[in-house]
Formats: C-alpha cells, structure tokens, sequence
C-alpha cells in the first residue's frame, strides 16, 4: 500500500522524470523498477541513446528505491559506465539497495534492454535527511 | 569556423539536449559549456533541480568537448558528485580536457550556478572510434 | 590448468600485492577472489583499514578476472564506495565481470568481511591490449 | 603550526602510507601534497605502476586535506581514471578541496610524474564526523 503511494507520488512530482516520459514500473523497500520507450528524442549525435536519458532512466529508479524507507534521500555520488549502445526499444534499470546505515546508503543500478542485454552499470549514494519525505 | 559548424551539428543532432533545452553556448578544442534555463519540468520530487538534468547539461558539454577534435568519442565511463541543490536561474557546464591519446580521453566538467557555486562535479571517460564524428 | 598458471604469474609477478601480503585465492574466466589479513599495518590515522588498502585489494581480483582472458587488460577507470569501517580479521574481494566487448570490459568486485558484511562495493573498467599478457 | 602537527600526526599514524613510504609532503586548509618514489614492489603485472599504489598515494593526500580543518572526515566515495602508465621515478599526488559543507566535502586528486605529465585524475567525497581528529 505505502509503495503504490510512494509510486503515484513519483509519478505526480518528478517532473522531470514526467517530462522525459520515464515511468517508475515497481518500488518496494530498497527497490525501484524504471522504463523509458525510446525514440528520436532520446538520441544524442552520434545516433544512439543520449548518456543523459540512459542517466536519467537509472536515477528516477535510485531515488525511488532509496527514497522507498520513507526518509528523504538525497543523491550525493554516481559512478555509471555505459557498456553497449542502445537505439530503439524499451530500456528498463532495476536499482538495488546494497547497504543502509542512518546517514548514507548506497545502491547498484542495472539498465538493460529488451533482450535483457546490459547497456549501462550505476553505482549511487544517497545522504539521508532527517526529515520524511512526504 | 569548424567549431561553429560542430555547435550548429550539436544543436540539430543532439535531440535529448535539443528535448530539454540544454543550450550548447561554446565549443573549442578540447573545450565546451552549455547552459539550461531552470522551471518545475527539471525538478525531482525534493523540489530541487534533478540529478538527471544535470548530469544532462554536463553530459552534453563533455560530448561536445570530446568530440572537438573531429573524430567520434563515445562516453564509456562517468562520476558525478552532486554538492548542492539548485531550485532556479541558469545552469552551467563547463568542459576541460585532461588528457587525450588516439583511443581515450578524459574530461572534467563543472556545474555552476548564476552565482558561480559549484552544483556539481563529473569525471568523465570517452572511447575514439577510427572514423570521423560527421 | 591456465588458470592456475595465471594465479602462479599473479603471485610472482605482482609486486605490489606481494608487498602488502595480498593473496589472490581463485581466478576462472572473468571471476577472481582475493584476501588480505588485516594487522596494524593496514590502518590510516583513523584506526580502520585504509582506503588504499581496500582499493588494492579490490584492484587486484580486478586485475585477475580481467586479464583472465589471456589477452593484457589495463584498468582505466575505477569506482569505489567505502560503506563500512573495518579494523581486524580478514578481507575479502571477489570480482566478476558485466560485459565485455573486444576493446572494453567491466567488473563489480565486493569487499567483504569475515561475517561477509559489505565493507565496499567496486565498479571498474579495462582496456583491453592487442597483445597477450604472459 | 597546525598543519605542521597535522603533518606529523600522519606521518605517525597512517600506518598503511608508512608501510609503503608516501610521504606527505605538504598540508594546508583543504590542501595537501605527497609524493613516493617507484621501485620495482611498486609494480603490477604488467610492470607498470600498480593501480592500488597509485590510488593510495592519492587517497593519503585526499585524507590530510580532507582532515585539514580538525573535523575527523572519513572516505565515502571515489572515482579514478588511469590516464598513463609510470614505471619509474617520483609520483606526487596534489588534493584540492572544491567544496565543504557540515557532512559532506569533495575533493580533486591530480597524480602527476617528474615530468608534470598527469597519470591519473581522483575525485573523491567524504562524510564528516562531529567529532575531532585528535
């Protein structure tokens, strides 16, 4: 139930997320699924999807998955290397919690194409607010 | 004049930057800034500005730097620290080279506010393919 | 057999691993484990095992599953989280690879503790040499 | 004043840096240089300076200037790219502080050899603790 809330909430606040038509497939504790239909508009000039779009597909599933505990987690460090160019089709990045303590946690993200091939590797960590997030 | 030629093929051809109105202000060899006007389509659900568009807005100064030197350079590896949120205004990146021999060069980029604080700092690695980028 | 004639090349021919009593347990294709006991030696000015102690640990079960291939692979790039302080007992890096194409590869590699707590999590990429590495 | 004791209380107590002789050789407020000298236990594989050395001697050169202010600051978060091989000679690592809040401050490592050519870049975060360092 708080996941299909924190889910809506994503979709109704991330405006850039929104802008960019990323949509946020799945969220549960210290997990987040993301998906992005791509077209022309993704591509960068060399013809292929834009390391920003592939960036920001990851992103949206980091801060959903390191946001799912309730408390505001703010993105401080990613490492992201892309391994395989991507030209069409859906790209989705599955985000997963690795560890958490009260002030930092950290997460690998996975994107990966249709036929499950990898095209980018994400390593992020997030600074925990005392605040909640909602 | 073949850097106002790449800054014009940028501003057609990269459709992601041209998508979110990521401005390519500069391009010389091994060099590139850009620019983004800030509203509520680039914030994340905290309200600030999202981590995705501003790893776009570096991401499209680093290419454009790499790619000064008239061959194809694809991104294969980058770190972004995020060091404070942005709300509004206009964003800068401004890319430097490092380091460039015939199959990698590295980059350093800085992310500025109107106010010249750093937002953001990203290390960035491209691969340079044989052939030439147009 | 190649394998164990690539840990045999590792032992000797590693000197910096050697020097710092790093031992690398296995290596198979695209997979290597390390361990190191950690002694007084491998402390920093905060009394916990250094940075560069667990980097080396980490680069070095990088360095076996990347070159595991026969062909010479250098590290180009690498990141690394420290999630967890660790001061005694012995550590643990095991590496294995994501992708790899004929010029490109990359790896995860874990540190872990006696309890198999996650003491840093790695992300790192080579470039691979036309050459063979022995 | 300060900084000379910073200087000593390193020289004494990074164990790790004293087993492998980097030395630091100047620490102010958000700065700090050391610098070590390549012998053949400095050496990989492949007989270049090993990727684990090269991070450690920028990693304690990050560690005094992140620690230069008195506040005990610990390594969250770090990203190299390996730009030249070195095989002899003197290395020196310079770290610069881009930014410093109350939890949280970045830095930028240049490695560089004798001839000033760069062999590595560093760009590293740490947590900052209340309490003090000595």
């Amino acid at each position: 139930m708080k996941y299909k809330r924190l889910k809506e909430y994503f979709e109704e606040n991330d405006k850039f997320a929104k802008k960019n038509d990323i949509k946020l497939l799945e969220v549960e504790e210290g997990y987040a699924k993301t998906a992005v239909r791509i077209n022309d508009g993704y591509l960068n000039t060399a013809g292929v999807v834009h390391g920003g779009a592939i960036f920001t597909l990851a992103d949206v599933a980091f801060a959903a998955a390191s946001n799912s505990h309730g408390s505001l987690a703010l993105a401080i460090n990613v490492s992201i290397s892309f391994l395989r160019a991507a030209r069409s089709g859906t790209l989705y990045a599955t985000a997963r919690e690795i560890d958490r303590n009260k002030k930092l946690a950290s997460y690998r993200v996975d994107v990966t194409d249709e036929k499950d091939r990898i095209i980018a590797i994400f390593q992020g960590m997030v600074y925990i607010k005392t605040g909640t997030m909602r």
